[in-house]
């Protein structure tokens, strides 16, 4: 293998157990990656690749997606300098998702909502058994409409 | 709402700024789940869980998922003991994945295979830019074939 070419799905075993990158996209060509901070290991962002986007992102060291809802090639951080810097690719028994640790640079913010992580809600549930939404990041990094403007 | 019922999907702000649940499920019915350590923040697992997933393990505290190669309800844990006891779940700002902050019953180990972490390899590139896995994890927790039966 060259430039980051993948092994051919092989049996339960060799995925499981082997040494190759075999990663398995799903129907629309695309692989989950659990984006973390290398440095607090805390969860960023979820986003998906797919063949060539995962190539990219080992060849350069900094994580490239594909954005489902845009469908299209999306350099995280191209426009809000919020780049991901991989310092580390783990994947899964079957190779189904991957996990990366990043460093993140510009504001070193990863939500477009203006966030450290895109996870700054939690699911908290009231006595009755009804839910909501509660945040876990108190302020936000930046403003996102002096980055994107407004609207 | 009642018992864990989930908002319908409202506009774009509400989504990201509300504090109502209102998750989005793909085309199959399915949200991705990040699986957390909630003692060590390292990535354990990734699962999918339909709504009804998604609300058993709301209201029980214990993590449920939506099998996609059985196309069944599945209970992590009920046949190994590693039961999910959720901490904390998280959302992101489109509301379409989850994080779930557990600790892991039994012998504390989350992978089929007998490591703690599903995560157990990652990817290491050599000068000629091939690629190949590595173990992060040096032992297993358990030997499956012991857990499960031989073959």
């Amino acid at each position: 293998m060259s430039q980051a070419e993948f092994a051919e799905r092989g049996d339960k075993k060799s995925v499981e157990d082997g040494d190759l990158l075999m990663p398995k996209f799903d129907a629309d060509g695309l692989i989950a990656a659990v984006v973390t901070d290398v440095a607090t290991g805390d969860v960023l962002m979820v986003g998906y690749m797919n063949a060539e986007a995962l190539k990219r992102t080992i060849e350069t060291g900094e994580a490239w997606y594909w954005s489902r809802s845009r469908q299209s090639f999306w350099k995280k951080g191209e426009t809000s300098g919020q780049i991901q810097s991989v310092q580390e690719i783990l994947t899964d028994c079957d190779q189904d998702a991957l996990v990366l640790k990043v460093s993140v640079a510009g504001n070193g913010a990863t939500c477009h909502v203006g966030y450290r992580s895109c996870f700054y809600r939690k699911i908290v549930k009231a006595a009755d058994g009804s839910t909501r939404l509660e945040r876990v990041e108190a302020d936000k990094v930046y403003d996102p409409a002096e980055v994107y403007g407004k609207g």
